[in-house]
């Protein structure tokens, strides 16, 4: 079972850059098997025409939470405790299980169109997402929320945690790891615990660091610290730790990161729309962390569209820094991309031979791409996500000429309006 | 010859803000004759079917240079002297006149695709431009650029504007104002003459004032004043004036503009995108001027798509001031629309009965609408202009269902690569 992407133009590595080219793309099963040499033995069933198409990597959506996809452009312009407190905490007490996976399936659909290959979410109700993950054919890095004070450890969470990571043990789409919310919302010694059971079962770590100023005076205020200190501290840095949004993060806190070989997703719309401000992406990248992409929820962003994300990326800290020059294209690309399977050991993330074939096709006949000069400035600078054709993961091609083959689109549609209305949304249609 | 968009959810004024609700719009010629009451005497020779639709005032670019358009992707992550000097110049240096016409096409195309009926253009070529507009059917202030020293006013370039004002008079749809590049590139005599001709011609006037701060440096060393006072000391403000970026604008800067009824226009991609920074929008707003929003050429943004825009106005002033409550949707949408209008002294912007029809016409099912809870806030953080199906200017529909009826989109394309060839630029198809 082999299909070749023909003739096609496509952005591949090269070097610590990207090179784009005429290339014939071979996959076989859920790899990419060739780059223009036919491999030995390669039979194709299929051939796409490549030739009006634009192959990129699929797009990784380093942080997101898909159970809240049906919260868009419901609490805008408010304040962070308005918002919280006061609008998605109190439709959050009103969900049932299943409104997770109708919401993640929803949230999934915007990114597949958009060209978003993989995803890593937190969210409490992993069952729900996982049942959505397995069905759509996304890949995705499931997190179960955990959040706690002193002592009270919830080995129930935990424990369904596992279970889930070990139902879907043969699945390679699928890894888990778990979810202590943030700093502020778990307690020392709950954190310890948490490392204990992640180092125990060889899992990684998703977490929120250093968000807002609030939480970092409240960190110094009650424990002589900053959040990265105390989430060190803990002993979560121990194993491999992707951490969403590091705004407040110091000179010595980005010593700190690096050293433990610790991820930070960045968030641009979520952090801006929330008043959060903006995250010292080029000190970070200066520092040598590794820097990866991410939405955040549908609550706070409001879309799911890693286009929407990567131009934010590559316009707000040339803005803050007042520099042409901060954060090229070439940057963007690997922060929605390489760095993102990085941060969360996957193989896949770049055209090469030996790489899942995770690919999203673009039409070269969109205006946004016309005239195209520069393919990689293209998808920073003027692309949206509406470009997009065809996208594969894992070999597998889960939408084809804009139409999806594994999610019923009319049918989600009509479940979330169905949930909106249970729920109280001012949903107009 | 009568259209109603029936039963379509439509975002409508409400005094300060927009209400959105489900209305019948009647068309008769240019104009918007109805909102659910039926004029007397009307008869429809078309019924657009909205109730799948999301309706909305066009958008008003209030800032571009369409003769850009193909210059897209050639120049990024480059000083502002290595893009201008280094690239853009030469090219246009390059160009002839009639590769102005096709690019205005295409710029025209980006636009009209993502929901924009009407746009402010300064450009050298306006014969060229004007042409493109009168076939593609968009609304055009077509502002014929200025430049020059202390005593070099050049009447040849003046006498070509009031021609094609004289020429086009019976033309609603066209406006024509002067457009003095900036304070940098025309001296004082030479302003008082742009301004003395503007006055006696009665024309607006289209003009760059205050984007970097070695602008600002400069006037304070040569002429002892800011941009601002300069440009209103030529008596430049005495006609109606649009002002294209406005980023180092102080306190007396912005009462300066706010008593002289001065519009500005706002480009937050470009500012960013250049280095130049964050315009102080809601400074402005509060001393009280008319701001509205551009997307400026597709040489430092690099789209034409005015939601892009208006996502990035919505999310970065919340990210320099802190809060999520500074610069709403609803003042986005107004900024997009109303104060567009507002600024060019234009009879549309806003669904009303006798407004002029400009609109376009949303796909409610498109994922990043779904749901739609909200749907201002939608167009400010959800959107991504590809929702767009339809759209109507001057109550002609110039995009029905996704096709154009006024521009041979392929022909532009093939216009544009052989002028991409021609002009050296890295095209990859």
């Amino acid at each position: 079972m082999g299909t070749i992407i023909a003739n096609t133009l496509a952005i591949l590595p090269d070097g610590t850059g990207h090179a784009a080219g005429r290339h014939d793309i071979f996959i076989e099963g859920s790899d990419i098997v060739g780059i223009d040499e036919t491999p030995e033995g390669f039979s194709a069933d299929e051939v796409i025409d490549g030739s009006r198409r634009l192959t990129i990597p699929g797009l990784i959506n380093a942080h997101t939470h898909t159970y809240m996809s049906m919260m868009r452009n419901v609490a805008d312009d408010l304040s962070f405790t308005d918002w919280l407190f006061g609008t998605i905490e109190p439709i959050e007490d009103r969900m049932e299980p299943e409104d997770a996976y109708w919401a993640s399936l929803l949230g999934q659909i915007e990114m597949i169109k958009s060209g978003t290959t993989c995803f890593n979410d937190q969210q409490m109700h992993i069952g729900q997402t996982t049942r959505a993950v397995v069905e759509s054919g996304m890949r995705s890095i499931i997190c179960r929320g955990l959040v706690g004070g002193e002592r009270d450890l919830d080995e129930r969470r935990i424990r369904e945690a596992l279970r889930e990571r070990d139902a879907f043990a043969g699945c390679d789409r699928l890894t888990f790891r778990l979810g202590p919310h943030a700093p502020y919302s778990c307690g020392p010694g709950y954190l310890r615990g948490v490392a204990e059971i992640a180092k125990r079962e060889g899992m990684g770590i998703h977490i929120h660091i250093a968000e807002g100023q609030v939480e970092s005076d409240n960190m110094l205020r009650d424990h002589g610290c900053t959040p990265v200190e105390y989430v060190r501290d803990a002993g979560i840095f121990e194993m491999p730790t992707i951490a969403a949004h590091c705004i407040r993060v110091s000179e010595s806190d980005r010593a700190i990161l690096a050293e433990n070989g610790v991820s930070v997703v960045t968030n641009p719309a979520s952090n801006m729309k929330l008043g959060n401000g903006f995250a010292p992406v080029p000190e970070m990248v200066a520092a040598g962390i590794n820097v990866c992409l991410g939405t955040d929820g549908a609550a706070s962003n409001n879309a799911q569209n890693m286009f929407r994300e990567m131009g934010l990326l590559a316009l707000i800290h040339k803005g803050t820094h007042g520099t042409p020059q901060c954060i090229s294209a070439d940057e963007v690309l690997d922060m929605a991309t390489r760095n993102g399977a990085k941060a969360l050991g996957l193989n896949t993330g770049s055209i090469e031979v030996g790489r899942k074939a995770d690919l999203a096709l673009l039409d070269l006949g969109a205006p946004s791409l016309t005239p195209l000069n520069n393919p990689v400035a293209a998808l920073a600078y003027s692309a949206n996500g509406s470009e997009v054709t065809d996208v594969i993961i894992d070999g597998r091609t889960v939408m084809r000429d804009r139409e999806l083959t594994t999610i019923d689109e009319e049918r989600v549609r009509c479940e979330i309006a169905r949930i909106c209305e249970r729920l109280g949304l001012a949903q107009m249609v």
